[in-house]
């Protein structure tokens, strides 16, 4: 964790540029980070890199930065979304956060016949996913989605875009894909065999599981790659991070 | 989630068995679950597989099962464990919880430099193990290992135990094997290519890192295996799921 704060900022960055805080960040400077006029705090914008600033005014109403040299160029992340269906209030949260810390490009909930989260909150999800963004040292923020359902998601689906779909939760502690003669693959196997290099996205089940029609829908999809995540059944959370990290492992920037 | 509840019992199973439970257990079943006499539930002991049972018994103060027949033969999980440097509570209970899911088969706090955790209640770690074991469809609980401190773990090592470094934080944002020339790999590359077919661990740093002499400690010893997770820096409980995560799928039972 370095001491000193690394803030995304929606402004362009240059050297030389003075920003005005909105009163949001400049409450965030001034009374939470307690930072004075001078110190220094490192920006990105998702769009020029990573800046160097100082704070050049830190008052109760008003704060302002100056911006200084340029850290890092800007780069390109690897193009992986990720598609959950929302859990509770608190793994959702992790999902988001651990999406970001892992690098998704685009985080999206989808509604599903077994979801039972009545409302996504997506101006909180942004929250958390800017936040482990400023964490994480990443140049960008992940897209947030809108809450989807299922089959509109399948309907407008970019068939150049492989889906990795990781259905966790079977029936009675049954794995879903046991019965279907290895049409799941080992993630590792299904992620190396692909020739393709175009653009991935991994969808996470509801916790109850996606039903017999959402199943039959994915598996008719010549775009979708059904995996498997091991013996033991994973929680949401946990399948959203594991697949993530082996799809960086595999396809992504890990190399 | 199954609806049927899966309860470790640290008890023999066998058929016919009648199993009297402990306070705590019987007040589980019966106040917490609602069960009743005949309610079917499943269990395991790390030994002797899975097993269907029945209420028989459903009292204020005693309870009973009836084990009737085996569902699941007792199968060896992967060999890795992991170590990890204990964060705030919230996320220290994440990382149980994650790495039991994810198969380690023992979860150890190590005390570093910068770890600032005091107390390690290594009896809550074991609660939290044992309900995502039951989770997760596990046959078996993790070991939660005591406390240590890092040279001693060190010192006392089984070299014969590949101990994969995995160091996140660095200063000001830089990764710590930046100036490194390349001593830590890719983790896929360097699971990969290892030919020994023997266990493994993996070794979460603290939030600020390993200081410069632990750094050398680790990186003297012939089983370390200093691993990349990337170019973002990872929170540690996200580096424990990563992690094992690609352990599994490149090592474990993935495949």
């Amino acid at each position: 964790m370095s001491a000193e704060p690394r803030l995304f900022i929606d402004q362009p960055l240059s050297g030389g540029a003075r920003l005005e805080l909105d009163r949001d960040a400049a409450h965030y400077l001034v009374n939470v980070m307690r930072l004075k006029p001078g110190a220094p705090v490192r920006l990105f914008n998702g769009r020029d890199g990573e800046w160097r600033a100082q704070v050049a005014e830190a008052g109760k109403r008003a704060a302002a930065l100056s911006v200084s040299e340029r850290l890092r160029a800007q780069a390109a992340s690897p193009d992986v979304h990720l598609y959950f269906a929302p859990v509770k209030r608190a793994r959702t949260d992790f999902i988001v956060e651990k999406a970001t810390e892992l690098g998704a490009g685009l985080i999206g909930p989808v509604m599903t016949r077994r979801t039972n989260a009545e409302r996504v909150r997506t101006d909180r999800l942004a929250a958390t996913a800017r936040e482990a963004a400023e964490q994480t040292e990443r140049l960008d923020l992940p897209v947030i989605a809108e809450p989807v359902a299922l089959d509109r998601l399948i309907a407008g689906w970019d068939p150049a875009r492989r889906l990795i779909f990781c259905d966790e939760a079977g029936e009675e502690g049954e794995k879903p894909w046991g019965g279907e003669a290895g049409r799941a693959r080992p993630i590792r196997e299904a992620l190396e065999d692909r020739r393709d290099e175009g653009p991935w996205a991994i969808l996470i089940g509801p916790e109850g599981g996606f039903d017999a029609s959402e199943r039959e829908l994915l598996r008719a999809q010549g775009f979708v790659v059904p995996v498997s995540l091991g013996p033991r059944i994973l929680r949401a959370d946990t399948a959203a991070a594991a697949a993530l990290s082996v799809w960086q492992a595999v396809r992504g920037d890990w190399g």
